[in-house]
């Protein structure tokens, strides 16, 4: 089978298969995004969440929260309210810690020029920690992540560590959060869209290629120049603030743009 | 220029470079890893973090802490006691948070299939978010990163959230984060070990290639089958822990191992 009948073999299948996350279904916030991928040849979804705020119980002897065995508290996809938080709380019995998780998506792509495509444009939106996957077989993942999260211990062998204002006080850093979430989704959308547009452009048109070549190449700390038409000054602002390779690291710097 | 005399380039260049990071040289603890990597023809390093607990002072109005523009009250790559950061926080006139940044280190590989090995080896030893990044001229690079996170907002305005007993509680679960990811880094550098030992057999003797293969993919789940050698039983359940696309996300499992 060539690789191209042999990616649409296994988009059918996946697509075919039930959602068996704990919600059993594709987030609102991320529904239209999805179903644009999974419209194209290219590429299908494979795992997705549009960022949610968790309060978790774990485990009570310093190990890490179980995400799969441990309770959970709670769950929300939407802003957070202190009250939810403190009822929810009050179940804890071992190690409660509230986390803030962004925006995730799993994307299989038919070559290794699509996942560029799609890897270019979450960097580009801000999605810094992204990156591709390449499998024995030639399978090809782009996954979108953020560094843009929150993870706070609350509550030790069930008792409570903190106050209710810094409860407060936390939400609204993760409500902050999610809100920000919500305009980095919005903003890959619109890359993505622009992206693939001009990729369509330059398949269609060829001798434009060399000039439309820079859509997918994404310059360090340049993210207005990569997609211009779709982030605003206001969001260049805060898309330099989570650099997760930033000088507190060992760094040498890459000989040009890789 | 083909392209191993172009990577060489690239190499020569980027390791002559001064280390432009704010401590100026790489961690104690990932100096041997980093060696060992830079000595091999197909890769070289171009930054690095052994893991750190941060106490970032930030702005107060709700934005994200800039790492680069923001003060920096306390940093250190070993573990953390309450009074340092009690002192430290006392010069906090923002909004204060401690984080704990896991191990990080980006690596420039000669071809895909050297990023693919190291992907996988950095996959199996619990780093769950690293993955490759292909430029548009072809330059390689892999990402190992962590979920293995803390960040945990301390004062807001200069005024501290939260009691001294909590700090002590927090640093507990900072501290043993930092234990676990020397372990991961330690287990990380005796798969590289060994992947890389396989591979050089391998491709000294083509005809074993075939049985081989499989040292370089990782299986959902079940690490100990890919790194038999270097993962310990007690390794393997903390593996488990930190699964990020566990079914909480909106998941359709991948038709087959990719």
């Amino acid at each position: 089978m060539d690789r191209s009948a042999e990616f649409r073999k296994w988009k059918a299948q996946c697509l075919s298969k039930a959602d068996l996350s704990r919600k059993g279904s594709v987030d609102e916030d991320v529904v239209e995004l999805v179903q644009f991928l999974n419209m194209r040849d290219q590429f299908f979804t494979t795992s997705s969440c549009a960022g949610r705020i968790l309060l978790l119980d774990g485990g009570i002897n310093g190990f890490e929260v179980q995400k799969q065995n441990c309770c959970w508290l709670l769950v929300t996809h939407k802003l957070c309210v202190k009250d939810d938080v403190i009822v929810a709380l009050k179940k804890a019995n071992g190690d409660a810690t509230l986390k803030f998780e962004p925006f995730v998506l799993h994307v299989q792509c038919r070559q290794l020029q699509d996942a560029q495509i799609l890897h270019s444009v979450a960097i580009d939106a801000g999605f810094r920690n992204s990156g591709i996957t390449v499998g024995k077989r030639g399978k090809t993942m782009l996954a979108v992540r953020s560094t843009h999260g929150l993870e706070v211990p609350l509550s030790h062998k069930g008792k409570l560590m903190v106050t209710e204002e810094y409860i407060d006080f936390l939400l609204n850093v993760a409500n902050q959060k999610m809100e920000e979430n919500k305009k980095r989704i919005e903003r890959f959308y619109n890359c993505l869209q622009h992206a693939l547009e001009r990729e369509t452009m330059t398949n269609l048109h060829p001798k434009i290629k060399e000039k439309n070549n820079s859509s997918y190449t994404h310059k360090k700390k340049n993210p207005e120049k990569a997609c211009a038409q779709c982030i605003t000054k206001e969001n260049d602002k805060e898309l330099e603030n989570d650099d997760d390779d930033d000088l507190g690291i060992n760094v040498t710097i890459f000989p040009e743009d890789y």
